[in-house]
């Protein structure tokens, strides 16, 4: 992510230019701290922050602890001490302003001595009304929202809590189909093989990927074809951390044997079954990684909201589609779902690119 | 194009860091000189060049002129006058040591006091030598090649002779594949409508594009579903001043009324037979605009030297794919056609992918 593209936001927040680069800066590096914890966090959001002492150096960064423990903003203070007195606090997430399991944010930041709070999105769950009101209303200067929820311009990278807020909008697990292709669309050859299509540092990207979500979904398809272990691994073999919750849609039987146990089948192809199911186990944040039919079904059903698209520069002229028609999906032009392009990015010698969906209702 | 991807190619020659940058630019300038004229030099190829005085400030820009009129190095050569002596010349291909319809540009070069040559490219087609050992003997210093044809590492923009390069290895001429998909693959819908998958700016390129080949290619089926004009307008409608030749390819005959017209058809579906007739022509840097079927043809037959993939930020989830398998197309991953990634950039809210193919005798 570059700060490029908060600079104008900031700009038009009223930040002075002097200092929209320094802050631009402080926003990238709280949403960096919220995407290590995702995947940890939910059903709370992995939110960033960043204190900044009154000179504008960097005194403190914190995460949304896992479940029950300290919010974003706290982290950040209590790495900040006395230093957070007469500074900035920029969070990617609007402060909190009700006490949960844990205190207010907002009545932190204000003992803490912060006199200006940076936030990206608004909170679309304090139904007492967010902390930005509470901190103006005493006398703390606040910048924000930056951005809102379902209205993302082009080139604009992806913040960490961005799938709990669509989740939170819609009353469903938000959904991030992933596949890997070549430039002519193929996910696998002919006769199924498919290893590899992409190259090591994007196939690296996507098990970090995977160590970042609360769930990964694939078909019984692709469980028969890969017997897939679906484990996020660092490039050394070894087990990142947080594992995902593994899911297997579909009616035929999960093998004992397969290499995806301990994994959750779900029998069925109904995909907002699926989807009430892992909202029940407190899933916010899915990666469905395939295959081709499964892809072609969350599509068809509209309930595919960022897509991550790893394509190889490679040919194949035929073979298996990333997605592979199925009934429901459209026929005609009028029924094409758009997307915004946040990035497209070189991994090694693939692309990958990242698409979110404009907001939508449904 | 950005200059960091020449960098350490000209510290690797020699060139000291303090003026790389300044060469690095130049380079740039030189090739950009190339891409405006492409099209109208075949069977030469577009070469460009820049002249810098002893000072290292820009003091003459040139590019081939249409068969039978003045190389690049001549161009720039005469626009800088007696600022040429003891500066350096910037040439994206190495200079010419013989006596064709115009002078040997080596002896232009040496005339007119130039004490240093950078060049990209080692001119294949010089029987005698080229130029670079001519004006090593004579005591200039030069700097060359930077690059290899058909060796071109992942991040490396497209330089304009490279087309020309790649015909004169294979003996026939470059095709480029371009097409315009979803992101899942699809060129169309499945009603067969596809206007518009992407947007205005990328419409825009394609164009552009167009403007700079010799030839535009597309099937039958094409011309019966879109009728397309296959010319190459400016934004506003009007027509670039170089105009491609359009090519229809496949046994249907062509309709008197067709919006193509003035067409050349070939009515064949034997892809060698197309090349040859274009080369008979004197067509270099074809451009093949599909449809689909003609698409996986070109594949199949490994033909495909460069992909220009425009990808829209859409999910069709079924539609005619962007390449529909034809016969002779690969059913193992075995059979794959790997390429090196040159670019992906982002153009309005569409991504373009460049391709190319690393080198292969076929
Ligand atoms: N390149 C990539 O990104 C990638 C990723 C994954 C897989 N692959 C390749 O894909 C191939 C497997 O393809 P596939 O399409 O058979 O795998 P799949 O999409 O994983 O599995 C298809 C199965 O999903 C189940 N399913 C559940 N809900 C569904 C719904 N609403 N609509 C349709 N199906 C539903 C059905 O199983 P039931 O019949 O049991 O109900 C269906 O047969 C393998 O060759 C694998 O290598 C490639
Ligand atoms: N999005 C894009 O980039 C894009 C670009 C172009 C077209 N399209 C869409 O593509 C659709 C038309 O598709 P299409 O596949 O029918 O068009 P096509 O590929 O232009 O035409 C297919 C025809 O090409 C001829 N042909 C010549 N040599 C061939 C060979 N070696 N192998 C196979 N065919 C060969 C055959 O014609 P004969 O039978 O006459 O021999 C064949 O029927 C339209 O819907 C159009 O909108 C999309």
């Amino acid at each position: 992510m570059t700060a490029a593209a908060l600079l104008p936001l900031l700009t038009a927040a009223g930040v002075g230019r002097d200092e929209a680069g320094a802050l631009a800066d402080a926003v990238l590096e709280a949403d960096a701290a919220g995407h290590r914890v995702r995947g940890t966090t939910s059903p709370n959001p992995p939110v960033g922050a960043v204190v900044l002492d009154a000179h504008g150096t960097v005194a403190g960064v914190g995460a949304t602890n896992p479940p029950g423990g300290a919010h974003a903003e706290v982290v950040a203070l209590a790495e900040a001490g006395e230093r957070a007195r007469g500074g900035t606090a920029v969070v990617t997430l609007e402060p909190c302003n009700h006490t949960g399991r844990t205190g207010p944010c907002s009545q932190a930041l204000l003992e803490a001595g912060i006199s200006r709070v940076v936030y990206v999105f608004a909170d679309p769950g304090d139904a007492e009304g967010g902390g930005a009101g509470y901190l103006r209303a005493r006398g703390v200067e606040v910048v924000g929202p930056l951005l809102q929820d379902g209205d993302l311009p082009v080139g604009m990278p992806v913040f960490s809590v961005e799938p709990w807020l669509v989740s939170r909008r819609l009353g469903r697990p938000h959904v991030t189909l992933k596949y890997a292709a070549t430039m002519d669309g193929f996910a696998a050859a002919t006769d199924g093989s498919s290893q590899w299509i992409t190259g090591k540092p994007a196939r690296a990207r996507v098990h970090l990927d995977r160590s970042r979500r609360d769930a990964v979904v694939v078909g019984t398809g692709t469980v028969a074809a890969d017997d897939p272990r679906l484990t996020a691994r660092r490039p050394d073999g070894s087990l990142y951390d947080h594992q995902p919750l593994r899911v297997v849609v579909g009616l035929t039987g999960l093998p004992g044997q397969a290499a995806i146990h301990p994994a959750v089948h779900v029998p069925t192809r109904d995909l907002e079954v699926v989807l009430d199911e892992l909202a029940a186990r407190g899933v916010v944040d899915v990666l469905v990684e395939g295959g081709p039919h499964l892809a072609a079904a969350f599509i068809a059903a509209g309930l595919v909201h960022a897509v991550e698209a790893y394509t190889a520069p490679a040919l194949l002229g035929a073979g298996l589609p990333a997605v592979v028609a199925g009934p429901g999906t459209t026929t005609t032009m009028a029924g094409i779902q758009r997307f915004t392009l946040r990035s497209a990015e070189t991994i090694g010698g693939d692309v990958l690119t990242v698409t979110t969906r404009a907001c939508n209702p449904r």
